[in-house]
């Protein structure tokens, strides 16, 4: 499934309209087929002569004049349709067929406006303005309105096969991970609570950090590297700084006994840290985050977990991935849960078992080289997101985490066999009215809902928050329920 | 000063040895000029054919050989001496010769090494193991070692030209700067403290965030943004968290006034928190982080600013730069100190002022598109480090920023006309003890021990801390100090 330069071309020859030499350049010019695309475009057709600048803008249909002959590529047709140019009104269609005419005879090239989000109306507007243009103005702007066609074509390519999948009852789920995680090894509290945080995983639509992680955990428990029988052990309160020992005991259920202890010491002093050691973490971030946020408070959380990223500058692994979370509270909370890593393992790992390469900066292979190939950087190192910015981040989450408890990531080993780390979680929780009084969490979300009307921005969150709302059954990935049930001895 | 075709190929036609078409064509095929070249070049080499290849190969020079006839690229006689094959022995030349030859007829390329970092030893120990291998083995292997060779020689191409600067001893700055502000509506306080911190910021060699600022902080005073009389005010203290108005003092008074309290509390308590609002924030973060770091707790602070930089997937300003800190005790300290933005804004407007064009992801034009050209982004938006990862921390420090007393970034105005924003720090501080106990710091420090051996990777602020070590007179940027001078009055 290796992309070559015939697969690459067949999908990106036609984001410049019936011009295929752009995507056959840019693939010889080295183009990471995996990475951002459309600047590399860009500059390819900024770079050639004016000449073949000329013939692209030619390459391009008539707006509305070709309809009716045809010769559109299938983007053009789905684009021009999209605006309504398929149903103009006779009167439309004769302005456009006048403007139309006077453009091509006075520029030489037709009329190009990247159509999408316009109706015929604006259309037709700019059409009556741009036509009035200079040569050089107009040459101009058409170029750049192909390139923003360019662009809105490359962001569409990106679609992801399904796999298959069978919806299950929330109550069926939920007692089925109880009796699998119960039946190998678990106490009643820890199943139940790692049952329900896997349920609110999967109702957000998180299915990598879902039920497909239990398998893992019981993997984990038989290797001794979660005790599915301890409880987690208050060490030490120091002010408004909580410490305890998980005792290595699952996230969920440490954090069912430590964090209330944490929003009360917070509501109280303002500031609350819990230092939570020897805990097995291997869930997403934002639970225990998103609980502190429904309580009325700010939530940060990070941990550390196993060698796999290499810090800026470096070829070998030092690094965890390292991830951090943060909530507000709102409704919904903002909600940000990530990796300090450019890309998730987990994606590496799917990658390299699909063969489809990876952007550049995701990682080096074993030899301390850049690859895009994601088999080498598994045997390699990761990198952090964002070059030595992300590295800093990264080394931030270490040192947190690490004062907590440790192991620091580069001599954290994998007792559980299965890449399920066991250390040490930092979280901090805040009062958004000891920080600034009454009005203050009210400002920040009303600065949240501004942010959320900005076109094309979407909140960390928020399409786990829109899941999360969907009723009914969850549609879980038929080949892990099939492992999980047998885990649950059921078949 | 834009880089053109010819330009880039005479920058890195070299970079493959007597290989120009790998750039030419990199070039041709969109590169940007301003990013990460390596992996592209790689792949230029990697999809062109078994033929093509193989000329590569054989446009190398042999090993040591060569030496004496002569025939070599610039960038292969450096190597070859560096690795001192200029200064074989009778014997080693001897064996150089005869491996090349098997080698040669063997393979029908010369041995190529990346000799960066390797003795005469180590290359002829390579030379004998890998004469063995199989042609396959040995063509992957050669092509491997000419992609890091290629990869050293782009490493080494980014050189920045020297401004002219003054030595100025450090007494004398502190009290020009002193003199300057005094003269121009500070408070003697005031004064002090901005020039003392200035100071810091010119010995660690943070020349964007030394004098350089000076003449900004006056105007802002005198646009009346901040209050060179003002002093920090105290509000309210709930357990952990201090909050003060700062009254639109500058940054450095008010620390002056408020972190020894923070400090104190956090001795106390495990954790503290400054919520500092209304301050005129100029500078650099790693000072108020360092002076925790120096009282043994841990240090975190971060603020918003003005409307700079496009959320992911936004096309307009919403965001500041928002830069955070972060610092660990040690000898030297870990000091993280980042905005969350790809590029300084100082940065881009100095490629502005010098026609450079900047990497992809730095930002976009006012059109909303992605460009290269600095003076476009300038009108239109800076984008974060790293994607949504970055914009995610670009989202956090604002909430934490505006938490405590805003304004959040995009409706703050630059009431002082020179981009000096005055609004809202968030400082926190932690006890490693508290964290992790006795031990917990000491653990932390033979971590980041750990990590500062590791080959390539450089700690953040380790050039700074390097700096600071360094005797003697300060260097000034020549038309900085005159600046300086004029505003003390003294020219």
């Amino acid at each position: 499934m290796k992309v070559d330069r015939d697969a690459f071309v067949a999908c990106y020859g036609g984001v410049y309209e019936h011009s295929p030499w752009v995507a056959e350049r840019a693939w010889d010019g080295g183009i990471a087929e995996a990475g951002d695309l459309a600047p590399v475009f860009r500059r390819i057709v900024d770079r050639t002569g004016h000449e073949a600048q000329l013939a692209l803008l030619r390459a391009h249909p008539d707006l509305a004049g070709r309809l009716a002959v045809g010769g559109l590529t299938a983007e053009s047709a789905a684009e021009q349709a999209g605006a309504g140019l398929d149903q103009c009104t006779e009167a439309e269609f004769a302005e456009f067929s006048a403007l139309n005419a006077r453009y091509v005879e006075k520029f030489g090239f037709p009329f190009i406006v990247a159509v999408r989000g316009l109706d015929r109306a604006a259309i037709l507007e700019a059409f009556r303005k741009r036509v009035e243009g200079t040569p050089e103005e107009e040459f101009r702007t058409a170029l750049a309105q192909v390139h923003r066609i360019a662009a809105l074509r490359i962001s569409e390519k990106n679609v992801h096969p399904e796999v298959p999948r069978t919806p299950v009852e929330r109550d069926d789920l939920l007692r089925l991970i109880g009796t699998a995680l119960a039946r190998n090894g678990a106490s009643a509290a820890c199943a139940t609570a790692v049952a329900e945080m896997t349920l609110v995983a999967e109702g957000d639509g998180a299915h990598s950090h879902g039920v497909f992680r239990i398998p893992g955990y019981i993997a984990a428990m038989k290797a001794g590297a979660i005790d599915g029988h301890a409880a987690p052990r208050f060490i030490s309160r120091q002010g408004a700084v909580l410490r305890y020992d998980a005792m290595r005991c699952a996230a969920p259920y440490a954090y069912d006994v430590t964090l209330p202890e944490l929003a009360r010491l917070t509501q109280e002093l303002g500031v609350g840290v819990l230092s939570l050691a020897n805990v097995a973490h291997f869930q997403a971030m934002w639970p225990e985050t998103e609980w502190l946020a429904e309580q009325g408070l700010v939530g940060f959380a990070c941990t550390a977990n196993l060698p796999y990223l290499a810090p800026a500058g470096g070829t070998r692994p030092v690094f965890g991935t390292n991830p951090l979370a943060f909530a507000v509270p709102g409704n919904p909370p903002v909600a940000i849960d990530m990796a300090s890593s450019t890309m998730a393992r987990g994606d590496i790992m799917l990658a390299a078992r699909e063969g489809r390469s990876v952007a550049d900066g995701v990682g080096l292979g074993p030899d301390g080289l850049p690859t895009s190939d994601p088999a080498e950087i598994l045997k390699g190192a990761q990198l952090p997101f964002g070059g030595h910015k992300g590295s800093a981040i990264a080394l931030m989450v270490e040192l947190l985490a690490g004062l907590c408890g440790g192991p620091y990531s580069d001599v954290a080993e994998d007792t559980s066999k299965v890449g399920l780390p066991v250390g040490a979680v930092f979280v901090m929780a805040l009062s958004p009215e000891a920080l600034g009084g009454e009005g203050a969490l009210a400002e920040a979300q009303a600065f949240v809902e501004r942010l959320r009307k900005v076109p094309g921005v979407r909140l960390p969150g928020a399409r786990r928050h829109i899941n999360r709302r969907k009723p009914g059954p969850l549609m879980v990935e038929n080949k892990i329920l099939a492992e999980v049930r047998a885990l649950a001895g059921l078949d």
